[in-house]
C-alpha cells in the first residue's frame, strides 16, 4: 500500500512537471503588438517634428502620379509642426489615437478607420495622443500647386489643450 | 508513512486539478480574425465585378480634393472586371493575397504591405486569389482626366492562368 501510494505520487508529480511546463509555454496574454501592415520606415527629420516619428514612403511621385503616399508612426506625445498643403492632404487613420488639429479649431481625436481631407492651404497639424502612438496614411494630391509649407512648431501649451 | 503519502497524494491532485482548469482556460491558438481597419461598406455592382465585392468609400472628391479613395474586400475568387483609369491608380495592400495583372504581363501576386502604381490608361484587373480574400485601398488621382473606364470581365482562363 504504501509503495502504491509512493508510485501514485510519483506519477502525480510527473503530471505536475507536465502542466507547470505547458503553462510557461502559454503567454499569458494576447500579445500587445498590432498587426502592422506597413513597415516603420526611417525617422523622419526633427526640423520639422517634435518627438519621434517614422515616415515610409509608399508612393513616390513622378511624371504620371502626382500624388506622394506616406505611411507615418508617430510615438507617444510626438506631432508635426504646424504645416499647410497647397493641394490639400488626406489622412487615413491605421491605428492608435491620434490627435488633429486645423488653425482656429479645436483638436479632434482620430481613431483607426477615420478618414479627413485637411483642406488646402488651412495651417494644421497631426499626431499621436500624449500616452499611446498613432499611425496614419497620409496623401498629398495636387503636388502641382506644392507639396508642403512647414510653420511653427506645436507648442506644448497648443498641444495639451484637449 | 502511509497517511503522509496520501496526503501528499492528495495535494498533488489537487494541484493537477487547477493546472488542467488553466490550461482549459488558455485559448488554443491566437483569432484567426484579421484585425480590420475599415468597415466593409457595400455589395460593388456586379455590372462591374466577378463574384463577391465589398467596397467602403473613405473619400469621395469635391472640388477641393480629386483623389477618391476607396476600401475594397474581394472574397476569394472575386475580381473587378478589366478597366482603365485616365489618371493612373494607386492600391495599397492591406491583408489577404490579392491577383493583379496590366494587359500584356502575368499576373502579380500582392500582400499585405505593397503598394502598385498603375499607369494611366493601362487595362488591368485587381482581385483576390482563389482561396483568400483580398483587401486594398485603392486611389484614384487625377480625376479631371476621367475616373474609370470599365473594360470586358476577366475570364476563368484568364484568372487561373497563375
Amino acid at each position: 500500500m504504501k509503495n502504491k501510494a509512493i508510485a501514485w505520487a510519483s506519477s502525480a508529480l510527473l503530471v505536475m512537471l507536465i502542466c507547470v511546463a505547458t503553462i510557461a509555454q502559454t503567454p499569458a496574454k494576447p500579445m500587445a503588438e498590432p498587426d502592422l501592415i506597413f513597415p516603420k520606415g526611417q525617422r523622419a527629420p526633427a526640423t520639422n517634428f517634435t518627438g519621434t516619428v517614422w515616415v515610409q514612403q509608399l508612393i513616390e511621385p513622378d511624371s504620371a502620379f502626382n500624388i506622394p503616399v506616406g505611411y507615418v508612426t508617430f510615438e507617444p506625445g510626438a506631432r508635426s509642426h504646424w504645416h499647410s498643403h497647397a493641394g490639400g492632404q488626406v489622412l487615413l487613420a491605421m491605428g492608435g489615437i491620434g490627435y488633429y488639429q486645423e488653425k482656429g479649431k479645436p483638436i479632434q481625436i482620430l481613431r483607426k478607420g477615420d478618414a479627413v481631407k485637411c483642406p488646402p492651404n488651412v495651417p494644421h497639424w497631426h499626431g499621436a495622443s500624449p500616452t499611446v502612438e498613432f499611425r496614419q496614411v497620409a496623401i498629398i494630391p495636387n503636388t502641382a500647386t506644392g507639396r508642403v509649407t512647414w510653420l511653427q512648431p506645436v507648442t506644448d501649451t497648443e498641444y495639451n489643450t484637449l
